[in-house]
This record gives structure tokens, C-alpha cells and sequence, in this order.
């Protein structure tokens, strides 16, 4: 019941796996069944008319589960997305880093479920909603 | 942004449009943008073994949403689902009524959506969530 | 790749473990990774206005899904929904069978994932479409 | 019920609306209710291991969607996402093109709802699924 993985040691770990990430997000908090990730939006997050576009909202959600799934169970890489579902609620504001809240609502022995809310740094109007299942490899 | 209907009017107005709903739902609590709703667990609600079925928990959580959004625009019965995902985690314990949180993301012109924690009365694992829309019909 | 239960067995076998359903659906057709099956759409799935209610489709995409995987799998009653999808595209015709068209997509070890497709009797407008996974108890 | 775009229009307008999309994507074919796109695998849609990202499929499953709404109701660039479900099911194949097979299965006045199946090329393993609501500005 209790983090496998503090956020430096998670935080490491993520741009070892994924090099790719380093520059895109961002661990700003990290409790035993909660994750809030940043996406450092830039350039080429947006679609054409500065909106953040909808592949960069499915990869911070994606991201933040993967992180809460490995803050508990340990660097287990091959952790894999088996659902997602996601809605799409209002626009992104331009210009602005999206944050993540995400929370972890069961995690057994083969499978994780989180939900997350996105919203625009500085607003507290959900732009998005997700809930993602993680198949957890065998140990 | 304030309630249309409350708490009493709600339940009067759902019992007049589902008849068959009076026996199985109650409405535990109603604020501006949560809806706390109650499955009456009986025999038939149950699959073999004690569980709640699957189709009860879909009940619950879309006539909590069907609530909600009726609780904010009124009496307009033809709000209907268009979309609803839903995570079944742990098996809802026998012989309990299960309570819906039921939490309002977005109430727009033409689509609201919520999302739907459920667990066993008495209990805080989450037995399943769910995430739905609904197409509110033109004022 | 093959049946590991035929239409008949199937039938007989869900019938066994879960009685309630013996009235209100049917076996049309099944093949290695597709079965058909119907809702004998009766008072009781109805909601005001004649058309067939949410958990009534809900209950159609997933026992469709149950009877195929167990046709696969044999009698393992304990294999359990753990995610669902659904879009609600049409009201259904009142006073007709809805008829669900089910794919079998994955068939793995732990996970089992289809597809449903859902019209009203004698029309090929979907009124419904869902996915469901299903998680297969260890042999 | 007939096409506004052909797939050399459909394809000119997306390049323009989304230069960023033209070096990703291409259409393989257009009929009324069908479309198949091809995401043109690259490095940047990788994944250590080689396989290809979620954000990628996604991308692949919402430009496959959007471009079957846009031929049937033309040059619309301001439909959105409303709801995506995703499940993945298998590992797309290292250097291989994956090939979305969509179908239009609703176009209402405000609503259109798509599924899609991807498999990588040469395979017909799928290895996700997805459905997909789109939001239509009034016209």
C-alpha cells in the first residue's frame, strides 16, 4: 500500500525508459494512490489555432498512469496500456502547460485502473477526462 | 450554475417518468455539481453467487447522470446516453445497496458529461467507475 | 482457434449458470470468433415512449460477449467484465427483437476483447455498438 | 448518403488544415461509409522496442475518423473529438506500416460515430481497436 518509487527515483527511471518524455512532462506531485503530471506544452503539441492537440492529451494521461502504475509496483517497464477511454470536454487554453490529476482506483495483481482530469494550468475547468487500464507483467 | 430542480422535485419528477425506477434508486444527495445515488440492492439486481450484476451497476450510474443533468436543466425526460464506459474493479459485496458519486464535468449546450464512482455501502474500494454523456434535447 | 462448445452446449450451459437469462435472450448464429444473439425484447426492457432501455443493450452486448468466450473457452463461469464501452447511435424500433452482432478480436491468456454491434430486427441501422473485455480465470 | 470529398480532395484538404499531418499519413481508400489510412511508420512514432506509441495509434485512429466525417460533410475543419475509447490488444510489428480500417456507423445533424481496426500491415491480427464520437459545427 505504499510508494515503490519516490518522485526523484520515479522521475529518473521515466527519462531512462522513455528519453522521449524527459522533455515533454513533468512530475509536479506524487502520494500513494494520486500522481499530478504536467505536459510542458510546446509547439508541437498544438494543432492550428494554439489549441493543445488531442494525441498530446491522450499521451499526459497515458504518461501519468504509467508513472502511478510504477510508483507502486517498482521498474517494471513492460507495463502496457490495455484500455483507454477518453472525453474530450472543452478546449485547452493556448499557451499554457495542461496538468494532470490522476488516481489510482485499483490496483490488483494483473491489472490497474486510474481516472485523470486534465485542466489548464491556472483553471479548475476540466478540459478532458480518461480512465486507462495497465496490464501489470507477472513478477 | 445553481440547481433547476431540487432534491424532492428530482425524485418526484424521475418517479413520474420511470415508474420502474422508484423501487430500485434513491437519491442520497444533491449539490450544484454532484448527485449522491443509491441502488435499493435486491434478488433481482443479483447474478448467481451474490454480485451485483453488471447490468444493475450500469443502471445506477446512468440514472445518476440522468439525474444530475435533470437536477441542472429541468424537467426535459428526452436527454438521452450517447456514450458510457465503464471499469468494473472489484465484485460488489452481497447483500449491500451500492452508492453512486456521480460528479458533473461538463454541462454544455448540446452534451453534458459526468463521471461515476461506485462502491458498497460501508465500503471506499471502488467497486467500478463509469463515464458518461448524455445529448441534452434543444430549449 | 476452434469451439470448444457448440450452439447447443452453449445455450444449455448458460442457461445453467444463469437461469434469469433463459427469457430474455437467444443463439442465432455462432462460428469460431463470431456469434449472434438476440434480446426477446419484452415489457420489461422497455422504457416509456416503447423503446428498448439502456441496461437492457448493455446486458445483450455482454452476455454476447460471455458466450463467446466461454464458446471458446468451455464452462469457466467465472470469467468477468472488467471494461465496456458503448455508443447509443439510434432509438431502437419498439415492439421488435434487437439483434447483436458480436467479434471476437482477442483471445488471449488472461484478456478477452470483442466487439458488438447492435439493430433493431430487419434493419442494418446499428442502434447501439459496444466493446467489452473480459478477464479469463487462470486454468 | 454520397460523398461531398473524394479521396484526392479529402486528401489536399487535410494537408492543408493539418500540414503537420501530410508526413504521417496517407488514405488507401475512400467509399461512402468506409476510409483506410495508413500511418506511415517512422522513428518518431516508436517506442523503445520498436513498437509502435499509443499517442501514434490514437493519432492514427482520430486523423482516420475526422477524414471519413470530413468527405461526407466537406470542408468543415472545426469538427472535434468528443469521446474515444481505445483498447490494445496486440504489439504492432517493428518497420511495418499499421493500416486503420474505419467505418462511418453514424452521421447525425450534431453527432457521428466511427470504429476502427488497426492492424500492421500484412497482418490481420488486429492490434487495437477504437470508436470515436465527433461533434459537427452547426451548418
Amino acid at each position: 500500500m505504499s510508494l515503490v518509487l519516490n518522485k526523484e527515483d520515479l522521475a529518473e527511471y521515466l527519462a531512462q525508459v522513455f528519453p522521449q518524455i524527459r522533455d515533454d512532462f513533468a512530475i509536479d506531485a506524487l502520494t500513494e494512490d494520486t500522481i499530478t503530471m504536467r505536459l510542458l506544452t510546446r509547439e508541437r503539441h498544438l494543432r492550428p489555432g494554439g489549441t493543445v492537440s488531442g494525441p498530446s492529451m491522450f499521451a499526459l494521461a497515458d504518461v501519468s498512469v504509467y508513472a502511478m502504475v510504477l510508483a507502486r509496483i517498482g521498474r517494471q517497464a513492460l507495463a502496457v496500456t490495455t484500455n483507454c477511454s477518453l472525453d474530450f470536454m472543452r478546449k485547452p487554453e493556448s499557451g499554457r502547460d495542461v496538468i494532470a490529476h490522476c488516481r489510482l482506483l485499483k490496483l490488483g495483481r494483473m491489472l490497474a485502473v486510474c481516472d485523470v482530469l486534465m485542466a489548464s494550468e491556472g483553471s479548475d475547468k476540466p478540459v478532458a477526462r480518461a480512465s486507462l487500464t495497465y496490464s501489470i507483467p507477472p513478477r
